[in-house]
């Protein structure tokens, strides 16, 4: 049985040590899970962004987030060139051990555009809309 | 340029057809993207599951939450079996593409062990914490 599964029927409050979780992270086949990440003091979902092991370690080292960029195929640690970088405020897993979510305080705005968020595309009957300007 | 790149310069307002937006997202080589379900009252983020073209049409048509299963290689319409489901208030792509926000109403717990959301597993210096209970 996987450790994710055995935690189902855990009670609040039991713990396993990090490096036995981090064993069993359900990375796909490119070695990367999907990281959503959420301001702690808005709640706002900031931004969904990839990480592999070694981002995931770096994350939890550093206390900043640090994600694996596909398209340049090298660590990412967000704000490093924009300023906008992301300090960690907590790391939490789901259930299947392929899913985090990191509560964040967000410098300045979290998305490329220089909006506030990447999830400025809401659907709108059978239109979609634009609903923050870029900076 | 792509629809989602050229909408990165578009203010606030501004609408583009559903249809050429959908035709425009970026689905993974499996045909996926992952979709993020916020509670869209106390912003709770619920769970991560993806969805292929045929998800996200039947979700946006039903008005409720509709995913991809990648174990059963089927359309699951959340809550059809558990009576948990998602009635969706508002949907939103990500700057590239490549990314759903759903805002949702969650009937009874999300997760499929029973909790309130399924990220119940916290970082907590060098363990892991289990920080809700089974239902």
């Amino acid at each position: 049985m996987s450790l994710f599964h055995e935690l189902e029927d855990a009670a609040t409050g039991d713990t396993r040590p990090l490096g036995a979780v981090l064993d069993a992270v359900k990375f796909d086949d490119r070695g990367l899970v999907p990281a959503i990440a959420q301001d702690a003091t808005t709640q706002e979902v900031l931004m969904l962004a990839w990480m592999n092991r070694e981002a995931l370690a770096a994350t939890l080292a550093e206390g900043r987030a640090c994600y694996y960029s596909r398209s340049r195929r090298a660590l990412w640690r967000k704000g490093e060139t924009s300023g906008h970088a992301q300090r960690l405020r907590e790391l939490r897993f789901d259930c299947d051990g392929d899913a985090v979510l990191l509560l964040v305080d967000q410098t300045g705005p979290a998305c490329h555009t220089n909006r506030p968020n990447c999830f400025y595309l809401r659907v709108d009957g059978d239109r979609v809309r634009v609903t923050a300007d870029p900076a």
